[in-house]
């Protein structure tokens, strides 16, 4: 622990913050919230439970910070399919899929933001996040109806102009929806591809 | 307790167990799953801790009875619209709408069946109630499209004929994202009109 008192340590805060946040979405999504303790989350994630504790001082802590890697990980994701695909329905499809659990890691994203939901209900001290979630969102949503119509996007982040605000909308609740069904009823869905689901929802808007 | 030993003493257990219910329903809503335990629920419907524990040994039966009666709820309210009401597009959004949390009662309903929904994912005893709910909710869903319409029921319940599959499909998603959105995210819908919406869907199923 103490590196014998020789090397200064360097921690990289970031790194570890991030390791603690993929071991807390794995472990919520296996087990469900209840099972994402401090203790848990020390055992997946390999760092002692001190070491969890110095950036979590609680569960409720630990979920919080869960869904904001999350919408880091989403944005990243966003900004790196708007940088290296060309504008049009195909990239309309990939935006829409970042928000939903097309895949494990996904899926434990999904599972974390609908715990925490849940939980916002009776905390308002996670308003703010859940307000900054929805803005971002919509948002993403806005640029992939921009994407699905071939139109350029004339708004700035967390904004969705009137004429899109209909639209948004009706595909929230479809992103949603899927969201739901396909993180806690997957095993209904089984035959059914959530790619397709969302092509057909992009051609949708574009016609 | 005892009548004096005079009367014979008659429970009613449909009715009790209805007043239980109500209670989980009420507290699940107010403080989330973890509030409906087993002294919370006594307290809030009046009845001991000693004849809440007869018809639920633990908080997971409480929860299950508590989304068992919702179904039924919501089974009975059906029921009535469509003795009720005449076919059409009226019918068919009172039927989606039994559905969706548009009043206390209703945002009750749904917040116990997100909760269970997120126990069930790690829960195989619930599978059972899982899938009969979603069978329930295609059915209805089913009934509603023909209303929409105005096309005649040709099938029994808890089946939908495969010309029907997609749109039940698309519905579905759009019901339980609002679901999910008016009950977890209420402050962020509070402009706009969930009947309207839900109209705005009925249209689109009869265009």
């Amino acid at each position: 622990m103490c590196e014998h008192g020789l090397v200064p340590k360097i921690v990289d805060h970031e790194a570890r913050r991030g390791e603690i946040a993929l071991a807390v979405r794995r472990l919520v999504a296996r087990e469900g919230l209840a099972g994402a303790t401090v203790r848990a989350v020390a055992d997946e994630s390999g760092w002692s439970m001190g070491a969890v504790r110095y950036y979590f001082a609680s569960q409720d802590q630990l979920l919080v910070f869960a869904v904001e890697s999350m919408m880091e990980q989403v944005t990243a994701r966003v900004l790196r399919i708007r940088e290296r695909m060309p504008a049009g329905p195909d990239r309309a499809a990939a935006l829409i899929e970042q928000l939903l659990p097309r895949d494990a890691e996904r899926r434990a994203e999904c599972t974390v933001w609908l715990a925490a939901l849940a939980r916002a209900r009776h905390d308002p001290t996670m308003d703010e996040l859940r307000h900054r979630a929805w803005a971002g969102e919509r948002h993403l949503l806005a640029l992939a109806i921009c994407d699905a119509r071939g139109v350029a996007v004339d708004f700035v982040r967390n904004e969705v102009p009137e004429r899109l605000v209909a639209d948004v909308d009706d595909l929230q609740l479809r992103v949603d929806g899927a969201t739901l069904i396909w993180t806690n009823m997957a095993d209904q869905v089984r035959g059914r591809d959530l790619s397709m689901t969302v092509r057909n929802w992009v051609e949708d808007l574009a016609g």
